[in-house]
């Protein structure tokens, strides 16, 4: 295998000079300022090596990939009663479509489209007032990653939280069906507050490694979820991870992965990396059009996809 | 870890003594006789080793498992250029829902629903008479086995030609928006055959050694398809395999894999198994109730989900 | 002709013999709280003959028939602009679907399903105080009826504005396609306290009267709308005017109609009469069960359908 | 009141200039070819008067016309069992559209759409011969008509069947939920030839005379069907009778109407007249464009719309 260091240096490269970047989010102020030329990637290692490259320390907006952290809180919080709430199968609409909420009766299809990590974030409310369960969110994902550098931008949240209508809608829809429980407006706090997390490629790599470890942080040795709801954490983010377009990644990169609109995508090779990637110009569907191609080189190069005998 | 061919005795013991075993598919006579107690199991690891089990060698009909093996046919025959025709989404919908070919103009979601193997069907039939089609479809898979005695069951094939009016719509449908090109009947005519071919456990474990190998069979070191294309169709397995109960085998298995309502299910270690399951019951999302269970307890053993870092 | 009190009086009989009522609506108490045993007829003839039955004179929630005042106002305000924001073909879902709003981006289908309404709230609404449009409409009600007796039941409103979670995903889903303009909560807040009006049958009547004579008051010859206008609304009633039921009205009764979840219904026979009727039990498609069946009693004895020569 | 030949003639050369004459349908040959400049109306009045005017004598293929007569005689033949097969709802969606067939188990919406129509195919079938069928219908539309000279035309028909792979999908869609019970190529047979009648504007007007006289044959005073399944069949044209434009067509006509792609349009004021336009070109929704703009013309000219009380 080629030196990995070398790999990513030459996928960051390459990223300069492509030519398609994709569309930045422009829905708020924020996201839409961010400079389309930024990309960063950070690759740690099973053993803790870690290879940073382009602007792999500079923080962004994470937007959905916090579902993942939020679907482990709460599956930490109160099990698996999470899946009497939400189901487990990719959506086949976009991330914000209402349609299928009301053929399946306000059951979101998985927690990794906005309606799904909604109900996530009404768990995760529970009995305590929003500021609580938002901090609490900040504090886990801090710890995950070692770094008290890790911030929430209230500012996007505030943006988020003016603007967001759509989002209203699906937490008022679920409302109807009794799939939220708390006040919409709460619970809207604490998920718009969760997707303004804002971390660096070098950051949420470190925050994902759980992810390849089998649930256990890799460094402390510390156990975060049992090696059981790890795997089945990765086994969402492959079919569910990037909302209509989670069938075009596995194909390309093969690896269970989730994306944000800021452009960032965390992807996980159990037992190798843990990954973190961010351009911000989206596909048509809303993902990281060079975090794509970018996760697509790497696992080219090194065989790291699930799918192949190769890598393993 | 355990002694592979004692796990597998542990798990057709246990199937046995299974109390929900599913329901039987009905919606023809030949599938609806088949004995529901029936199991069997064949893993074949990559050097070669065979563990069976149960009824592992007894043919059923291996119906929608044969997608598999239409796509890697039409994939040689036509390249990349299938992918103008299918996509690479799952479906979010059942397994023959035509709802999706009206929103998305006639282009299925993916190659393993009904809609998208009529496609494919309609490629492999290109400028032939149909009996050649599908006799070249029995030399593929014999030849992927190392079998002659696999074979098509013509009493299948004719019942589903008589009363398959919803693949006949979805094909007169795409038909309509010119993604079927050739006589209906006719594409119907191969697509209803390729279904019925009757395969033993062990043999559809035969058959699929090339995807757990890079695309390699791994007795002969032939190459059937490039190691990119077998990785990419392991992935679509897992995306879009089980129809819209994709998602929970991901969650549970954690293997590519493809179920057929024979009760059949083809799943892919890579690098480590082929492995076929049948037991004819169905859960309700037409995929085999005790295979599922079955390739669960096979992965939780062996550490084989694509998904932990156990087993790789 | 038989003497129309002497049909009327049948009628209400009849329907107090009536073995199925329907289902009272359960959703806020003071709906599910009503009488199910309740009936009230009353019928206004273009002369302005008025003869009352049953619980004519007793007040009921009008709900959704405020939906035709409020276009009516709308109509007045901003004229066929209103076209630009809400479309005129029946829905062919149920009253507060919220899937067309997905496929047709956020223009609802007509102004009598619940999204359509909201929007004409929005319009209503204009730069003004809710309290103001409220207020407005409520003049506007009293003026038709000539009736001061009229009001807001302001529990009502206050139980549908604290429970309307459904209406509330319209609004804010429509609010992200920018059809609506102003705050939701208080385009809300216009909405159901229009709902919330409170009306006997023979006040819904009375304000009924210029949708039979061409857009006048047939009292006091003034003009409310044009008879162009008055003839679209009724036209928009009777393709619309029940929801997903309004062909099957159509089909039975053969007038122009405008149904609300309180069981009254505001039906309209041009130039012969204006008539209400109120049974507080719904049919599955959520249409007074028992309105409906003495409508369809007196069309049949009157010969009152637009659909037959004899009464024209 | 204007004379009416006056009337008639003014809309004849008001739509000899009309600037927009929509498009004309292309699907098969012989509708692709016809003259979109021609434009016919014929008038039948309650007493008998006939006024034609341009091209009212040229046959057109009605198309979808036929709709409405094989309705009456589906009806006569099974009387209300029809209604346990097919809705008398508006579909909500195009008149093509498959959707609403999977979400609501192979019953169509109501009759004038094309699903609805081939299940009354495939009533009007029974255990005849197609052909039989065919002459059955041929027979009606001439005895209606009181002319021999109207025809089934084979080439138009026989395009149809080689084309109309929707259609096939649609039969084929419903024969899975067993609500097409006879052979689908037979039962398409009977619809496309329906469909393929060649009729003038003044046949169909004549033709269509008993709807606007209780079900009477007003020359001969022959029942043709009761009034109030005349009054009801009305009431589905004008809810259903112009596919998801039906909405629109009440709100600027106001009378019972059904269309067809041909470019015909077959409307009813009851008591009134039997009114037949052509023009070929067609609106958005499928819809004679100048068609549906003259009857808007001869409805404001005459006050004949069933919404006001001028005309009544």
């Amino acid at each position: 295998m080629t030196d990995l260091s070398a790999i990513i240096a030459d996928i960051v490269a390459e990223m300069a000079d492509a030519p398609e970047r994709g569309k930045v989010a422009d829905y708020i102020p924020p996201l839409a300022t961010v400079d389309p030329m930024k990309f960063g990637i950070a690759v740690i290692e099973a053993d803790g090596t870690c290879h940073l490259a382009g602007d792999a320390d500079e923080p962004f907006s994470i937007q959905s990939v916090a579902k993942v952290f939020g679907l482990t809180l709460a599956l930490g919080s109160v099990g698996d009663q999470v899946w009497k709430r939400v189901g487990r199968e990719p959506s086949g609409t976009a991330f914000n479509s209402i349609v299928q909420l009301e053929t399946e009766r306000g059951i979101p299809r998985n927690p990794f489209i906005n309606a799904g990590a909604i109900v996530i974030a009404d768990i995760l409310l529970g009995r305590r007032q929003p500021s609580e369960a938002i901090a609490e969110t900040l504090r886990f994902v801090r710890a995950l990653a070692g770094e008290d550098g890790i911030y929430i931008d209230d500012g996007v949240a505030a943006d988020e939280q003016r603007t967001g209508f759509r989002n209203k809608a699906l937490a008022n829809y679920m409302r109807a069906f009794d799939n939220i429980v708390h006040d919409v407006d709460q619970v809207l706090g604490v998920y718009f507050h969760q997707c303004a997390l804002a971390m660096s490629c070098r950051q949420l790599a470190l925050t994902g490694r759980y992810l390849m470890s089998g649930g256990r942080n890799p460094e402390t040795g510390h156990s975060i979820v049992s090696a059981n709801r790890a795997r089945r954490i990765n086994a969402l983010m492959m079919t569910c991870g990037h909302y209509d377009g989670s069938g075009e990644f596995a194909f390309r990169v093969g690896l269970p992965g989730k994306s944000g609109v800021g452009g960032g995508i965390l992807a996980v090779a159990p037992g190798k990396a843990s990954i973190a990637v961010w351009s911000p110009g989206l596909n048509e569907r809303g993902n990281s059009q060079l975090g794509t191609l970018a996760l697509e080189r790497l696992v080219q190069r090194t065989g790291w996809s699930v799918f192949e005998p190769l890598g393993r």
